[in-house]
């Protein structure tokens, strides 16, 4: 396939030859340019165009370690909160200039590993992980840099929504809308090692100290669409019977699940009732998209992206210094969410356009 | 940031030393493993067990140029059907063993071009292509296999939906149904060259064969969502004046944009009016999980995604070969799209649950 005029490719010899400086002086532009003089470096700048040097990174990844390349677990692109962040980190290109390889997970622990594997194998230079699957004790073990968003942590850097206060800013806006009861949904999955717990210990904690009357509710949210909407429509079906006539402020972890909520009443009553008050969390693209758009509890998606990148791009660049000074803990950074009211709870806006 | 007790790495030397083997030989064992006996494999692979060997797949790279890396260039991850896709052909890796290097174009055709000179710096081994900014012509330059999904490609191996015969399919529908107009909502962009121009072709064929009375709007739908459902909402503004009392069969090109439309007609009458049957396009995920399930013409997608990467591993396999036949002309793969019919148009299920 290879072009029949194709030209020879140009060596480090042929640089050194052309602009009079030893190999080892070219080499060293490539890996430390800032130890060469600025007049220097221009001389082989201008070299290399004038002899249309093709970059092999391959050869130069060799020469210094650094593949500038960073691998990326998710869980599944289903869930609109995970492929939003996908998007933001793979912006960051632009920013950064490291390239990601992805990964779906799917709760596939084994596939995970060995994919982690052979990322290690290529030298990836550092690793974002969404995915629950792998404990951070065996993330901290690979010995590259990790950085997790939104999973349990302990051993590893992270970004992370701060939880709490978001649980306690969704309890907080539906009780002052007076709502006689408090429910909050949210996945049997979250257990108390998850930063995620946090929006259910915020939401107790609130109800608690204002003496709200308050459920929560765990429902397996984690599977296939249709099995979701099942368990969320038998909820539904439980909540209608149980507090007719009183005003419920729901409270449902993840706007994917919000915004099925969300359908199941639009559905059942032609239009969202007056006694139904709904707040997701994430704001996810779905969350403004849905069909009465929902207040949420926003995380800062692109933000987290840009910290998640940036934290671990920290890390990367000090492991390549002469004497790099490791971390003696992990950091975890923490992002505020910000309540986004939209027509879910304020009905200000007619529903009729 | 090694370990302390880290062991001094395995070579080539210590695995020929150890087996008795030349160290051509070992070479041959990881490059063409084919070229040795079975008996011969085994004894090095339980050498390799032995020794703790750890591979270095850069140096492999070096040593045989399969990087096992596909580039993927896609146009954004909001349009539910680009994420869809990307999930299918992430999952393959489970099957071809490739990982991705994934790059979201935002239609920056600059970026996308320096992304590429990247990619090729590292030797990838073939690109998967779903924007838009290059040509098929500019592609067909890189001198690796590239293989295109849904856009212009004259010039690359490609796998698109039988975009036509989703026209008909569509157009076929909603005459069936008696729809006294049959309206068709293109995107402004979908020019000639592109394959999802199939649908206006299949769609204005079948109306004018059947000489139903029909409509071809075109509409700037891919800008961010507030523009894009500010356009949908002007025309069905506009619709509802023109069309007053006759029964109007809505055909939109993206499930995307057909579940905006539709919920613009949920806020405005509370349901979905008897006069207005919807018909999408691509089966992506958000057709099934719309407030009124969508009729779709579902695309594939998973067997889009599978074909394309098989479709670019054979090339990138026969790359290998000793004396590589290379294609004398790019392969076009055409997918059956299959109707699938949800509440949109039909009304058998009650729309109240």
């Amino acid at each position: 396939m290879n072009h029949s005029g194709k030209k020879k490719k140009v060596t480090f010899d042929d640089i050194a030859k052309y602009t009079g400086f030893s190999k080892t002086t070219i080499s060293r532009y490539f890996n430390a340019p800032d130890s060469l003089t600025l007049e220097n470096q221009d001389i082989i700048a201008n070299a290399l165009v004038s002899l249309d040097y093709k970059e092999n990174k391959v050869a130069r990844i060799l020469a210094n370690g650094n593949t500038e390349f960073i691998g990326i677990i998710i869980p599944n692109l289903l869930n609109h909160y995970y492929s939003e962040m996908l998007n933001r980190i793979l912006l960051t290109y632009e920013h950064f200039g490291y390239k990601f390889l992805v990964f779906v997970g799917n709760e596939q622990e084994e596939t995970e590993r060995q994919y982690i594997r052979e990322l290690l194998a290529y030298n990836i230079e550092g690793l974002i992980v969404l995915s629950f699957t792998l404990s951070s004790r065996e993330l901290a073990d690979l010995q590259i840099p990790v950085v997790t968003i939104e999973r349990e942590d302990r051993y590893v850097c992270s970004v992370n929504t701060d939880n709490y206060m978001g649980g306690v800013q969704a309890a907080s806006l539906l009780a002052k809308h007076d709502c006689d009861i408090l429910i909050h949904i949210n996945s049997t999955t979250t257990t108390s090692e998850r930063p995620a717990y946090g929006r259910i210990r915020g939401f107790l904690d609130l109800c608690e100290e204002k003496k709200l009357a308050h459920r929560l509710i765990y429902a397996a949210l984690g599977g296939p669409f249709e099995e979701t909407q099942e368990n969320l429509s038998s909820i539904l079906k439980e909540l209608d019977e149980s507090y007719a006539g009183l005003k419920k402020g729901i409270f449902i972890s993840g706007d994917t699940h919000a915004n099925i909520f969300l359908n199941l009443l639009i559905r059942k009553y032609g239009s969202l009732p007056d006694d139904y008050l709904i707040v997701g969390f994430d704001d996810s693209p779905i969350s403004k998209e849905a069909v009465i758009p929902i207040t949420t509890v926003g995380q800062q998606i692109e933000k987290m992206a840009y910290e998640a990148v940036s934290l671990l791009v920290d890390q990367m660049e000090e492991r390549k210094k002469r004497r790099p000074v490791p971390l003696t803990e992990p950091i975890h950074k923490v992002i505020t969410p910000i309540l986004i009211r939209r027509e879910t709870t304020e009905k200000t806006s007619p529903s009729v356009l």
